[in-house]
């Protein structure tokens, strides 16, 4: 039977209590980063994916064939179309309740990626990468652990390759080899949701060149890993987490990014999942970031949030009757539609692997978060319209809650007599929150640049494009006859 | 067994020979219309529905429970949510195989929607419409006939309600009632392929008030039925047809559409599939069109083929590899595959009816439909980009045939060396078909306004989008407790 | 005194009659080109520019310092803010009541760019370019002659330069020169208005190499001079023109685009504005274009009509107060006014050339242009929106005229009762005219490509748009101090 | 000869020490707002005002008529089309020298409103308003002083008139008369640069009834006028002033907004402009915001630095020449350039009102604000995909500069060799500040509501947009022969 330890979100942040980690945020070390409150806020996101298995387990939890038992759906291997686009339909609903990135997508991305690509490396070079990967994936399951994808690295002269960067490091590693495993160094930028996590999966973030078999490491390693440290990134707005809780728009929740620099931190063999097989880097970067591109999907969520923020101050202001009003709310629910049905149909095209696992669509992924690199910002723009000007020109909760002051807003900032102007100012610090605060660090800056930047899913639509095959298409109607074949 | 008289596309052409249809042209009346150059290739577009179930079974046929033999899928009434994504897919084919509308899914969309309809009419009033429809849905079947649906009425003054027009008929309506059945009046616009299908649904156009009661009839007609009127519109380029075949840039297909006036035409009662029944057109507007908004995924298909001409076109004029070339053709596909994806997600989203009948997800089908309303635009821009101003400028056919200048026009229409300038004429001429000519009607125009106007999805998509459940998540967030409520 | 002999619009269209131009059309040699019907609307609509002289004069006229006398602005070196902009409004106007390209601007623009460049050339060469362009002028304005400009060649593989065509005759260029003067070879593309043109001045394309001297040629010549084929070129519904007036859609005016083929012919000295000198071409496509593309203001001009048609059909559809409605209209005025707005910006924004000719801003002038490449397409989409789906399945006009089919079209096209149906079908006419069919060719496809595909606007404005001065800025602000200078 | 007490910022910014405002921010009373590190960057960016004037008096003073005297050109009556023109030059200069709002445009606005608007006023009503206005202007420009305009009322339920509001104060209005002036009472939202000027106007914010007499106030009060509080609103990221000045981005300029409450404050009555007559507020609420949308110009020399700063970050990152980078500058530069093309435009097709002040374009000023609110938000995204993810990951300044995680940070946030990290946090932050943080504020919230949100705009655009004129257009060239009429 499962481990009982972890079930709730509670257990959950029970769970990350004690670790020695090795935090940095705003020039401290932080010694317990749960009870941080610019942290906790992206803790609480992450627990709401526990807390969500067990209010929808519909939704949010399957039985894991590899242990027999119900588990987190963010644990499991997708082995049917029906559970792919589930995957997406919980997304959007934790976007729902959270209203921000609740940053346990890469790890389930991650994991159904890697299912496929072990099973295949194994195939060519008899390793036994999967097998491990299973081993791995089963005490997850038996745990309900939080892993952590770690990726993108720093990259340094972005016009050179990892092996011709002046500093070897800025693309992590293989330091040192031993008979019990390897070291390695290097760093991971952006990484969502890692401190909060209990486990982090470190992967090459491009297609390697032979020579490049140092990089070409995949491996498993507990977050509190001897090695690691990690540098928490600001984000627009953070401290306001420490001011009172109007002001934070959404006081609860909140993304997380950092750094995490590896600093010869090990990976003993059973947790190795490559190691060396660098022609294989591009099929896992491409897999891994399909599923993860489709995963954008949960901005939708967000979206349904910003709709209804955005509904809100409209009837808070008494004119959500106006034609204009009406028509932005259906032109954002339009928007934010197409973000959920290209996601989805992605998922929903889904194929199976060698190995089982079902992965998406490529070319449907790509389209999904290349539309979500637009359209994030078209519905902010819309939502900034729909608040008015006081968005960014309302008072603080420090003077509204003045005794000197306070009742002069009360009585200024009314709108509908039938409002308090206290719910006013919360719904329009939570539209501020998405559009230029905290959040919005999230479902904008991250929307672009999550998961590859536009100009990668470009790269990938190109080549998956099939010109050739609608040439012949368009020379078949104009009947064009090529003597050059 | 099934009747094997209309199997190929050639046995259907053939199967529209020798009716005395009542059609009229540019001012004459056609006697066979089959062979009238102007008409046959929208013939040609309907019998490659045909083709199509002979080449690609799997794609356009499937076994019909309701006759227990392998039928035109077009004819099929979809029970499972892959049987509504396969009408999709195999819309895009047909997209792809023509460049054009091909017509036939105003019946299948009808038929589906009837389905439902007439089983929950029935449910409720004890009428036997459904049972009777299902036979004529088997004698469909059986013989493989083309169903066109007639649902837009001429509309008169659009202030108006069908009972408040000055003349009655504006509004398609029973004239007269008898034992056997009913006679009616009015005029259907903008019929798409009509006088090249076997029979003809007439089908109210609006949710209908309860004294309309002669408006709400639903019920079907041979196309050569007496009293029936069908007049052709013009389409851009539409005489091209009459000219050399490379002049019309798609000299195969066309689409095709027609204003049809019903003058006491009669319908018997074991043809009509409601009659009355005011208070449930609304379910069969809003069904049909939540079908056939969604199968404008065809229009991805008649993307593939754009696509196709303008990367052929950048590779004949040698710029292939220019970095804002292949920009524009993955920018083209992303708006492609938009259309495809959003559509497919409304047709996987599908839910049971009482019926058995499958209906698709109206939001995304309303949300696919509006994205076609503005991406077919965008498309024909970055084709035309891609093309160059030769695609309006260049000389005609016949100069090029001529002995006297054709030999210049050679020499100086040549682009790179070793493609022929006929070749490239020939796609330049397709893109004209595609962007202003004959078949930019079904591409760009129809794309607007079948199935209903940019306008008539957003209030479809306004009534479903949800407000008050998007507030709540919203509130909840920023901690808004409402006294009100 | 001025010539009196072409003042009016009549009198020019007699100007063109009895030449013996070699000029084909659709497989056919056309003798008497203005009686041709579907080469008279493009006729017409230059004629316009005399009849607005008369009109308005103050738009349309201004007295030329070169001769003392009021000359047609079309033919006027601008040398002061005021005139540059001048001819924008004139620009504006003639779109309006022509609804197509009138063909004239081609000229002015030339004359204009040529003022500057053959003083510079002079200035560096000590030629005697500049006071033979002037003489040229003065003979224009006294005779009131239309000048056709003939810059874009037929480029054959783009990939290569013009020496390094396989023929080289795919660029124009010298082929003899003797001591009178010399013989050009050649083909001019897309050459808008020349048949209706006087005399026709032939310029380089692009930025030639020092090697390339014979085709550093820019001259003038009679329309009807010896050695020059014309063959015009397609348009949508170009035979409409051949049909009845209501089918036509704008019955009175459309462009003209043709390809000049130059075979040996003659430009005397006196005629030669530039010989060789291929360092300066680069200058005079540069200057050319300024001018050109913000000569595109021309289209807020038609867009207007396009405007003005679309509010009376929804006002004959019954429907202008709905607010969707309404809202479309201001979209397209602000779309529309914003052609017209970066157009007379740039126009403003002239400076005063060392020859005394006022250049528009080139930054501007190529934003102009860009705005036109995406604003047309958008002004055609919201203007089908409005019209309704009856603009591509309207019937014929024949129908309407016909006794047997007639009534029942009146009958069932009728909207709004006190409108007849006749001026129902006029103006659907005239959007199809604007947005598929023959005026769609100058309204949406030369609005990308003429003055440069939208391609060679980026480059100019990433020319011009001092991202240094831009970078300074930016550093100061965040208080970067760089060592490396 | 003029008082020469504040010639250069830095004695602007002494003249507004040792006010006795009532200024309350974050709770809290301000005692002298000067000196407030998170107002400081306001008070500083209105001085570059007065340093310009100094450092580019061709560009930013102008010899007044009114007292023969060079002043600041914002304290200017224009009365030329080039005067008009230059006041959007300097504000396009102010913009790239500040990358924020620097506020002082609205006094100029309303100053230059006023001047035609109490003009016609006196014309009607033999009042004598329009001499008290110069007398005040005289008084402003011989001091040098900064007037903030304050219209924007709190307008409480938006669905009621001013008058038909539960509490009469939501709108500023008289509450009390005397001989020597009147007494005001009300609230003013959105108040841009407030306690740093030295002079208030207010203005009615709406088309009055006949009856709201009392709301038809116009008049000046000293900031410092007894019964006025200030209220400072939030803005993103507004306390990263007090942390260190790289987290700022722009440590220097940032906008400022207040809500300003009157309580019975006083205007003597050579300080009331208008008094009562109510018909004039639409001309005068017109007037200023035709000239202040198009004084949105401003917003394209921040886009200067937001270009400025992407292109930097790109250079940085190595990926300068990556062609989608320089497609994406070209395409935020041809943006930028529509902003300020249209608004300029605006500024030349000013016409003398009969007071002799010019009055920009009206339909055009409408149409620059409309660009504004869609432009600068694409701006926003194109910026930030240029920045890359880092953009809202990095690590703070405090990091960067501990002894511990520093030379971590220093080593893995490296970009380019010859790039220190410093410069690239410094850029980073500065994209932050423009897109998430503090001049976000300016650049996209405010771009969307200052001067009227766009709804409002299109009301204009919609009162101009002269549909009868285009339909007659539209309908001579359809040859429509209308009987009504």
């Amino acid at each position: 039977m499962i481990d009982q330890n972890i079930l709730t979100g509670e257990d959950y942040i029970e769970s990350l209590r004690g670790r020695k980690l090795n935090v940095y945020l705003m020039g401290e070390r932080v010694n317990e980063p749960v009870d941080h409150p610019v942290i906790r806020p992206s803790v609480n996101a992450m627990a709401k994916s526990y807390d969500l298995a067990v209010e929808e387990p519909d939704l949010a939890t399957v039985i894991s064939p590899l242990i027999g038992e119900r588990i987190n759906r963010f644990l499991h291997i997708a082995t049917s179309v029906e559970e792919v686009v589930l995957q997406n339909k919980m997304q959007r609903r934790l976007g729902q309740l959270t209203g921000t990135c609740f940053q346990r997508c890469v790890g389930m991305d991650a994991l159904n990626a890697l299912y496929s690509v072990t099973f295949e490396i194994d195939a060519q070079h008899h390793t036994a990468y999967h097998a491990r990967l299973k081993e791995f994936i089963r005490h997850m399951q038996y745990h309900n652990y939080i892993i952590g994808g770690a990726m993108t690295d720093v990259k340094g002269d972005r016009s050179k390759l990892p092996s011709q960067q002046a500093d070897p490091d800025l693309y992590l590693h293989v330091s040192k080899r031993t008979a019990e495993g390897v070291y390695i160094r290097g760093a991971k930028a952006h990484q969502t949701g890692c401190i909060n996590s209990h486990w982090l999966i470190v992967m090459p973030t491009l297609r390697l060149q032979p020579e490049e078999v140092d990089y070409a490491i995949v491996g498993a390693l507990p977050v509190d890993a001897e090695g690691i440290t990690y540098v928490i990134g600001r984000q627009s707005c953070d401290t306001r987490s420490l001011e009172g809780e109007i002001e934070a728009g959404n006081a609860d929740f909140s993304g997380q990014e950092a750094l995490i620099i590896f600093e010869d931190a090990f990976i003993p063999n059973d947790l190795i999942f490559m190691n060396g097989e660098t022609e294989f880097s591009a099929m896992l970067v491409e897999r891994f970031t399909a599923f993860h591109r489709r995963s954008y999907v949960c901005k939708s969520g967000v979206g349904d949030v910003l709709i209804g923020a955005a509904a809100t101050i409209a009837n808070y202001n008494g004119v959500e009757r106006a034609s204009h009003i009406r028509d932005k709310l259906v032109e954002m629910t339009y928007l934010n539609e197409t973000i959920f049905a290209t996601g989805i149909a992605s998922s929903y095209q889904s194929h199976a692997t060698p190995s089982g696992a079902y992965l998406c669509d490529e070319l449907l992924a790509n389209v999904c978060k290349q539309q979500v690199t637009r359209i994030t910002f078209e519905m902010a723009r819309l939502a900034q319209d729909l608040a008015g000007g006081l968005l960014v020109t309302l008072p603080s909760e420090a003077d509204y809650r003045s005794a000197e002051i306070g009742p002069v807003l009360e009585k200024y900032l009314k709108g509908r007599e039938d409002v308090s102007t206290e719910s006013r100012m919360r719904i329009l610090r939570l539209i501020e929150n998405l559009t230029l605060g905290r959040n919005a660090v999230g479902y904008l800056t991250e929307s672009l640049h999550g998961a590859g930047s536009p100009q990668a899913q470009r790269i990938q639509i190109q080549r998956q494009m099939r010109l050739e095959f609608k040439q012949q298409l368009a020379k078949k109607l104009a009947r064009i006859q090529e003597s050059r074949s």
